[in-house]
């Protein structure tokens, strides 16, 4: 059987997955990227978990190399670029650095890189719903909004290889300051942080009761706007309204861009489930352009969530 | 040496011109599209032009095709599908009805249809400035705004066939009414008729004096405000601005999903050159997020106005 390795790179964890041919992951080891000062040692040590799961592969199996999923991770150049949550600075050379490193120890293995959405998108290829699938958009809902755009069964990689950024294209010209500079930004409206931006505006500029009244304001999580909104509080089921707004007209202008088949959603907010997809599609639709309603579905991710950046990553050695 | 036919049909006329491997529109036809109102005799006197023009190659000569560039056209089904400028309804077998034509008449020619913004971007990859440019936006502006997008060298069908409508992505969530039903979308601003709209907006809302008070507000032309800014007239140049900047907008998010190198910008509208480019060149920076600024070029298209659109019909053969 083939195996490939997959690798998770977040700012507090970094998972090192075996992953085999049917979407399996195998064997996890774990390293806490935020212990790491310097690029260099942390390499060492995800350098020493890929051979000690290159290593538990016995010998009629093959692997075939790494995929790596990391924030501002760059496909054509393997590297991480300036990624602001990790504690390395500037420009990383992952790729060159980790396939020496390996070659040194004898492993020729070939070292893929991208960012965290492009390869949730991949993945949802390789191991998800979108194994048929030509033209779709991934959508992932964490802490931003990430995306990664599959074109004619091929991820876009653009110019920069940064393409596929729907949380950073502009929805409103003088709305919401984005951590980026610039104002409007679809992630600030459609992430975990964004819909907690609007309920916060939405408990000052009203006084409508609220289960959501009863906790702090400033500690109110996305989890809580979503229990709040399963009890049917008004408030909060307004606020996924609006978030579910939001996020549709970002998704429509990517797709009137891109036409795709399919929009697969994944990440935390995602789990709110129908709370969330019912009012997007109703809106979706309302948003698009007449040649292309009716012709996208929405969907949840086919990955399962704690395994899903591993999945994605790996999925990168096909 | 290898020719190709191409053929522009709009609401008005339709050209079928004979186009060398170069370039060079060797022969142009004429027909008055609006002097038919059955679809099927309007085929038969197309087919009577292509006929002409394939019996004027000497015979060690080849003819690759016939390639047509209309509104609403799909590329999948080789269809115009309801085009509101046609007087044909519904949903004309383009490809299907001319193929089968030709060979009756002893021509085995392959039809390919597209829209015309899809064929003006094939066009510039085969004739034009991008031959060697693997990632582009193509931005048509005229009455409308078109588009087409070419990701790795193949230009964006997508699922649907009719991808790459920068034209009705929504800028403003509550803006100006568009003729598709929907509201703020870029071609509402950024065309022909936009940038009337916004000077008509301008002279009401503000009693700032201007060459262009001296038209009759329901007379005055997209040339006229060219011309206005031309000589230094203030509120024209504050409308190309405006026209300038949402134009941007349009164009930035474009660029999130797909990161092109470049985009060129073709049609009435961009004739205006640096007075709308130098703006646009402007605000494009400010919008993009901070991993494609500087990374895209905007440029005027390198295909001659008058026989693009033939060109990118004649493009589709290859």
């Amino acid at each position: 059987m083939n195996y490939s390795i997959g690798i998770d790179i977040g700012g507090t964890n970094t998972v090192v997955g075996l992953v085999d041919a049917d979407g399996l992951v195998v064997k996890k080891e774990k390293l806490k990227t935020k212990d790491f000062v310097s690029a260099d040692d942390y390499l060492k040590s995800v350098t020493a978990k890929i051979e000690l799961l290159a290593d538990s592969v016995k010998e009629e199996h093959i692997i075939l190399g790494v995929g790596i999923g990391a924030p501002n991770g760059n496909f054509y150049h393997g590297t991480i670029e300036y990624a602001p949550n990790l504690p390395f600075n500037g420009i990383i050379e992952l790729k060159d650095i980790l396939e020496t490193l390996l070659l040194r120890d004898g492993y020729n293995l070939k070292v893929t890189v991208t960012n965290d959405a492009n390869a949730a998108a991949i993945g949802e290829m390789i191991y998800g719903k979108a194994k048929n699938v030509k033209n779709f958009v991934m959508i992932t809902l964490g802490t931003g909004v990430g995306s990664g755009i599959v074109v004619d069964g091929k991820l876009v990689y653009g110019h920069t290889g940064f393409a596929g950024e729907v949380g950073h294209t502009i929805i409103d010209i003088d709305g919401r300051q984005c951590n980026c500079g610039r104002k409007g930004c679809v992630e600030r409206y459609a992430s975990a942080t964004g819909i907690v931006i609007t309920i916060k505006q939405m408990l000052n500029e009203s006084t409508e009761q609220s289960l959501l009244r009863a906790i702090n304001e400033d500690e109110i999580t996305s989890k809580d706007i979503y229990e709040a909104a399963l009890k049917g509080d008004s408030l909060a089921l307004k606020c996924f309204d609006y978030t579910a707004k939001m996020l549709a007209l970002g998704i429509a202008n990517a797709c009137e861009i891109t036409s795709p088949e399919k929009v697969y959603l994944f990440g935390g907010l995602s789990k709110s489930g129908d709370i969330l997809l019912n009012p997007l599609k109703k809106y979706l639709n309302e948003f698009l352009f007449s040649v292309f309603q009716n012709t996208i579905e929405v969907e949840l991710s086919g990955l399962k969530e704690e395994d899903a950046a591993i999945l994605g990553a790996a999925a990168l050695c096909y």
